[in-house]
């Protein structure tokens, strides 16, 4: 009986914050177990020919995702300021947050580095940045070298190229079993799939 | 005190069925009002480029989107067929919903409409489909005279201009006051700001 919820999630996307946030205290209401799989959106988008967000390619979907965001963090009572420039790159901290799984810390790692980006508008892509996000986790500097290790790197490489053999266009993304949902809308309804799974 | 939706949608839009099926309810429950506004969403679409449904362009948000389709309409008890071709041409029901509305039966139409391509995988540009279906919204077949009227044509493009100077970048939407809602999944949010509104 595998009552799990694969959490498929990239550091620069604004509904993933909105996940990223909730879905520990949804998946215990519902006693089902969440795997953290950060993944690279970039290399997805750029297969279907996008060289950045669709929020930047579509003017009138994106001004709308802002709105829409900033209704819903006021309304669950999160911060929220939009970064500048977006989409960040989340490279680095996928990466960490790779290295912070050896630790049993990628929630805590994760949520800090939603915070400082959505909550307070700093770049995710820089080291003083994501070195207060290891402090926030309990976790240690030299974490920054093992980010760059070649295994990690790998790791990476392979959690996106299964994001993208599982059928994922978009994050957050969810998959319990063979069935994929999409957006934070979706959590729900993922997590009630995992939870009634006998198999 | 105007405590009324404008319900935003395209005859040929899977998510559309959604929101048709169940809007006056959901609206009555929050004594909400509900002003039926059929657009198409080709010109929108062909506006950034693109020549078709977004859900036949990126195959992975395609296939996501039937999957999804079943298992919402599975939910909610409502028959759900693959129409094919996908998207279908919805010109001829828009311009006929709009002259159903002169006779206040754009909602029972509409539902006809959306049951026949949505319910059944009818081709709901064919004309003893759409005869059909004004027939069970109570209304004479005359009526495909007076979608082909000049004023019924000018009105739906003014109406689908309207939808992208509000922004509107798909279907189903819904615009109260200055907010806009976009997605079946924000149908409740809508109508609560509707309902909570003053002015």
């Amino acid at each position: 009986m595998d009552r799990s919820v694969a959490f498929w999630f990239e550091f620069a996307s604004t509904y993933s914050y909105l996940s990223v946030m909730r879905i520990s205290s949804a998946a215990k209401a519902r006693g089902a177990a969440v795997t953290w799989k950060p993944f690279l959106l970039g290399p997805i988008f750029a297969a279907q020919g996008w060289t950045t967000s669709p929020f930047n390619l579509f003017p009138a979907k994106g001004r709308y995702m802002w709105r829409d965001m900033q209704r819903i963090c006021a309304a669950r009572g999160l911060p929220f300021r939009r970064p500048d420039p977006f989409p960040q790159n989340g490279l680095p901290a996928a990466r960490l947050a790779l290295a912070a799984a050896e630790h049993g810390r990628i929630e805590t790692f994760a949520q800090a580095v939603f915070q400082a980006q959505f909550g307070t508008g700093a770049d995710i892509s820089a080291e003083p940045v994501l070195l207060d996000c290891l402090h926030q986790a309990g976790l240690d500097a030299n974490l920054l070298d093992r980010a760059q290790s070649p295994d990690i790197k790998t790791a990476l490489r392979a959690q996106t190229e299964a994001a993208s053999a599982a059928g994922i266009f978009g994050a957050p993304s969810f998959t319990s079993g063979p069935e994929l949902f999409w957006g934070d809308d979706r959590l729900e309804q993922a997590l009630d799939h995992a939870a009634a799974r006998t198999i």
